[in-house]
C-alpha cells in the first residue's frame, strides 16, 4: 500500500522530521511519499496559519491524486482533514486524530504536551472537533522562544518530561500526547522514562492510516462525508477542480 | 464605518442578494463594500468548499485591509472566520455566529431551515463550533435539486415556511434562522406570517458588525486571537503575507 | 424607537451609572427611559435577590407597557428575563446575556470580573442558563469588601485590571467581560489599557436591543415564548394581571 | 419534624390534591403544614408565572418561617427554589428535584409525563438546572385543552398510561415521572399498571424532604447557599425582610 | 422492611463501620442484614477491584435473594450496581448515587473528599456514570498512606476536615461528601464543624432506600432494567443462575 | 507478536466466528491465541451478564498471564475492560473501543447497528463511557426474536443493511459500526453495498491491538491505570490472585 504524508507547513526540516519517524514506524511493505507545503508558514500555530495550511494540504492531495492508497495530514490541529475526507475515496487520517485514537485505547484521561502556548487554543479547539474534551486533562508548553523548530528536541526534551510527569501527578492524565511535528519521535527516543504510555501522533498516524487501508471499510457515497455536490468552481488548481469536476 | 462584505462564494448574484439585503439593515451612515470570491465554488455546502472559501475570503480581507473598520463573512458557515479574526484588527462577523447571537437573544431554543440536505452536516458543525448545540432544536432542509441559487426564494418560499412551522410544533423551536445566503431578505418579505421570530444571518450580520464597530471593545494583543507570530513564510499572494509580516 | 432600561436593584446611584453609559452606547435618535426597581435590594448577588429582582422587574415592565418598543434588564444574571420575554411582544435583553453575545463574537472563550465572590455562583448559573460554559475561561473576582457600590470603580479598577489579565495569561480567555452594573461604563474609560477586547454588559445591552428592535424578527405567538395560556390569577398588580389577562 | 408544604399556585384545590398524596406518602411522626400562595396564578406553566410564584413562595416560607424544620416547594418547574434554599437554615426540597432523585435511584434514563404542552419547555429548563438533560429520555404530554386542573386524572389517566408506554417502549425510558401537582396520588392509583417503576414528585419530596432533616447534613454559612449578604433592602413583605436583616 | 446491606469488600472491620452508622441512620422499624463479600479485595480502590467487587456483590444478592425488601451495595463507586439492579426486583442504592441524590437536593455544586489519590479516578468515572460531572466542584483526597483502613478516621479527621474546607473556599463547593466506607459515620461525628451541608454516603443509602421501598414505585418489566432475557448459561453460583433462569 | 482475544460469552460458536473475522484481519506474523468464557452467559446484553463477563475475562486474562503481548476483549460492549487494563502490563483493547477508534477515523457521527432491542441501553452506556454521544447518530437493532445467536447473519443481512440506510438517510450516519461479536465479518461480506464506511469491531481490535504492540508506547506505573495497589485479597482464582500480589 501507498501513503502519502503531507507536511502542511513549508519547512523540509519538519518533512524529513516527520520521514524519520514515519519510517520506523510504518509496517513492512508500506510505501510511503511525503510533500511539503509548496505555500504557508513555516509552523502552523493558529488558525489563520491552518486556514492556509488546509487549502495547501487539499492541494497537494489533489495534484498527487492516484498515487496513494491513503494519505496523511502530519500537522498537529489537522488543517482542513476532514474536508480532504469528503475530496478523496481513500481513507485520510490527521495527525491528532491519530493520537487521539492511540490515546483513547490506552486510558481515559489524556494530557498534551505542546510546545508553544499560542498553539494551545488551536489544539484546543481540535480535540473540542473531536467531541473528546471531557478526556482532555490538560495541554501543558513550553513557554520559551524556540532556537528553531528543528532543535526542539535537542533543546527541550528534559523540560518537555518535566510537563508529562505534571500532567500525570497534577493533571490526572493516563496517557501523554507529545504533540506536534517537531516532536515527531521524542516518545520513541525517551521509551520508558514517562511513567505512563506516550502517544507520537506522526507514528500514530501511519500504523492507523495503514489499519484503515487494510481494513477495506468502504468510502463514502452518501452522507457528509461524499464527494461535494457537483457545481460551478473557478480560479482553483487544475488537480483540485478536476477532482471536484469529477462525475461519479 | 465602512463595513466590507466578503461572499466566500463565486456567484455574483449571491453578493447582489447580500448586499440588496445588507444594505436595507444597516443603520443610517454605514458605508458599505462587497467583495466576492475570486477563485472557489458557486455556493459552498461542503466542509472541502469551505477550506477553499476560507482561504479565499482571508487572501479578500488581506487585499483590501485598510479599506474598512470591520468586516462580515456572509456565507452560513463562516468558512475561516477565526482565522481571518486573528488576522486583523478590526471586528470579523460571520453570518453564522452573527445569527445565533440574534437567535439566542430572542428565544433560548432555535432550529435552522436550510436549502439542501447535503448542507446541514456542515451547519452542524458551526453551531458545534459555537457550543450552542444544546440550544439547537433542529437542522430542517428542502431536499430538492434547486433550478438555481439565486432563485431559491422565489420558487421554494411556502416549502421553506412549512419546515419553519414544523421545527416550531414538532422540535421545541423558539425561533427560526433562515440559513443561507441564497435566503437573505427571505424573512423580511414574510414577516408576520411564521409563528415565532425569524432570523436572517445577513441582516444581523451587518447590525452586530456595526455595534462591534460602535462599542471599541479593542483588539486582541496577546491571547488566541492577537495577530499570528512572526515566520518564515512563503508562496502566499503579497497582500496576505504582508499583514503576516507585519511587527506590532 | 424607545427602549425601557430597569434596574432590578433599588438603587438610584446604579440606575444612574447604568444611565450613563446607556447613553454614550445608544445609537443617535434612539429614546431611553429609566426605572428602579421599587422593591428589593440594593445590589442583586445571589438567586434569592434575584427571585425578588426578576418579580420587581415584571412589575415595572407591566407597569410601563406601552411606553416602549424594547426592554433591557439591567443586572447581571438577568433575573426574571425568559419570564418578562414572554410577558412582552418586544425585544427583552438581559444584561448578561447581551454581554455574552458581543463576547462570542470577538472570541472564542471569555472570563467575566466580578465584583464579589458571593456573586460567582450566580454568574456561573447564568451563563449555564446560556449553554455557554464550555467557552467560559474563568470568572474572577474581587474579594474585598466594598465601601460603596457606587465607588467601586473608583476604588478597584486597578486590581480588576490585574484580575483581567491574570484571566487572558493563566485562564486563556480571549475576551473580559466586566461584570455587574457597578462596572458600567469601565470598560470605556480603560479602552486601550487590556491586551483582549473588554465587553461591558451596559453598553452591550443598549446596543443589541436596538438591533433586534431594527432588524423586526417578529414576536412569538406559539412556542414557550409565546404569551402565558390565559387562566384565572389573583393578588397581583394591576399592570401585571392586565397583561395576563390580554386576549390575543 | 414539621415539614411546610408550599403550593406555589393558588388553587386551593390543588393544595389540596398534594396535601392527600403528602399523607399518604409521610412517615409517621411527620407532622405537615400547607400553604396556598397568596397571589399568583391557578396553575403554574410558563417561565413567567414561575417569576410570580417563585416570590410568592419565598414569602410564603419567610411568613411562617419558625413554624417548620423543612419546606417542600411543590410545583413541578421549582419556582424560586435555589432562592429560598439561600433564604433558610432548614432543608428546602422541590418537586422536580426530588423526582429526579426518586428517579435517579430507579434507573438510569427518565422520561417525564406533563399535561400540557406548553409545560414542556419550563420542564426541560428545570432539568437543564439539575444538569440531567443526559439522562432525560423524553417529555411527553397531553395535549388537549384541559376540562380543569383538577380533573387531569380522572379524565386523563388512560392517555397518560399511552404516553408513559410510549416513553419507555419508543423513547428508552426506564423510569416514568409524572409530573405537576395536577397528577399527585395519580402514580399511586395505576400502580402495577406500567412496565416500569413509577415517579410522583409529591410523595418524593416528602419522603426525601424527611430525610434530609434525620440526616442533619448541617448548613451552609459559607459558599453560594449561605444567607445573602447583609445590605440595604426596601419594600419587601415585613417576614421576608426580617430574614434578609437576620445577623447570623 | 427489611434491607440487605452489601460490603463488597471482604474487611468485616469495614461491614461493622457501616453496620454502625446504618442503623444509626435508619428509621424505626427498617430490619437490617449485612453481608461482607466472600471474595475480592480489602477495600476497592481501582475498576480492577470494582470488576471483582461488582461480581462478588451479585453473587451474595442472589444467594440472601427472597430475604430482603431493598438492597444497598455500600462501597462508593457502586461496584455492579446497575447489573444488580437488573437482576432483582426491589430497590437496589449504591452508597455513591445515594451521596450524590442527597448533595444534589441540599446545593448546586459539590466536591467528594476521598481518603487515596489513587481512588479519585475511579471515584470521577462514577460521577459520571451518574451525569453529574458538571455539578462536580473537585474530588480532593488525602496523600497519605494509611496506616489502616479501619483507623481513617482516627488518624486524619483533621485532615479531612481541611480538603472539605478548601473544596468550599477554593473549588466553590456547596455541599461535601465524605466518600468512602471508611469514613461512614464521620459526617455524624463532626457535625457542625464545616461551613457547608456534609453528606455521608452510608446513612444517605439507608435512608434513601427505605424511601424506595415505601414509595412503591414498581419494578421494570421492560426496558434496560428488566431482568435479562433467558438464555443458556454456565458455571455460575447456583443462586445467581436461579435468579437469571427465573420466568416471569 | 501474540495477542489473546477473549470471548467473554460462554458460546464457543461465538469464539469459532471472532477467531475467523480476527484471522482474516490479522497482520501476516501476528500470532492470535482464543479463549471462551469458562462461565457466564451465551451471549451478553445487559450490564449484569456484563458484570459476569467483565469477571470472567479478568480471570482469563490472568490465567493465560505471560503468554501474549496484547489482549482483546471482543465482547461489544467491552465488559472489564478499563479494569482489566490496569492488571495488565500489555495493550488491552475492547472490541467496542476499537470500533469507535476506526468509526471516528472515518467520519465525524456514527450509528451502530445491533441485533437486539434490548442490548441498545448496554451500547449506549457503552458509548458514553468513551465520552463520544455526542457524535452517535443513533443506535438501531433487530427486533425480531433470534433463531440463533449463531445464525444472525445468515438470517437478517438484508434487515441489517436496511437498518444502516436508514441511520445515514434518517440519522445523519458518516459511518456504520455493524456491533457485536455475532456480525463479525459481515461488514467484509457486504462489502461496497452500503454508502458509507463500514466498521467492524473484531478486524479493528486485531489491528488497532497490533498497532499499539507496535508502537510500544509503554505502560503505566502511576495514574489510574497503574496496577492497583498491593493489599491483601481473598477467595481469587490463583492466577489473578498472584497478578494483584506483584510487585513491581
Amino acid at each position: 500500500m501507498r501513503i502519502l504524508v503531507i507536511n502542511p507547513n513549508i519547512s523540509e526540516a519538519l518533512t524529513n522530521l516527520i520521514a524519520e519517524e514515519t519510517r520506523r514506524a510504518a509496517s513492512p511493505g508500506t510505501e510511503l511519499l511525503f510533500a511539503t507545503a509548496p505555500f504557508g508558514v513555516e509552523y502552523i500555530e493558529t488558525r489563520m496559519e491552518a486556514v492556509i495550511g488546509g487549502y495547501a494540504s487539499a492541494c497537494i492531495a489533489a495534484e498527487r491524486y492516484g498515487e496513494y492508497d491513503g494519505v496523511i495530514i502530519d500537522a498537529f490541529g489537522d488543517p482542513g482533514l476532514l474536508g480532504i475526507k469528503e475530496l478523496l475515496d481513500v481513507p485520510v487520517v490527521g495527525m491528532t486524530e491519530a493520537a487521539l485514537a492511540s490515546a483513547c485505547l490506552l486510558g481515559q484521561r489524556f494530557s498534551i504536551i505542546a510546545i508553544s502556548s499560542r498553539i494551545k487554543a488551536w489544539y484546543l479547539e481540535t480535540v473540542e472537533r473531536s467531541h473528546l474534551t471531557t478526556r482532555l486533562a490538560s495541554i501543558r508548553s513550553l513557554n520559551d522562544n524556540l532556537r528553531s523548530i528543528s532543535t526542539v528536541q535537542e533543546d527541550h526534551t528534559e523540560r518537555l518530561k518535566e510537563l508529562a510527569v505534571q500532567a500525570v501527578e497534577q493533571d490526572g492524565a493516563d496517557v501523554i500526547i507529545l504533540a506536534g511535528a517537531p516532536l515527531a519521535g521524542l516518545a520513541r527516543s525517551i521509551e520508558g522514562q514517562l511513567p505512563v504510555p506516550v502517544v507520537d501522533g506522526v507514528s500514530s498516524a501511519v500504523r492507523h492510516c495503514e489499519s484503515l487501508i487494510a481494513l477495506k471499510p468502504g468510502h463514502a457515497v452518501k452522507g457528509s462525508f461524499a464527494r461535494p455536490p457537483l457545481k460551478p468552481n473557478k480560479g482553483l488548481p487544475p488537480a483540485l477542480a478536476a477532482l471536484l469536476n469529477r462525475t461519479r
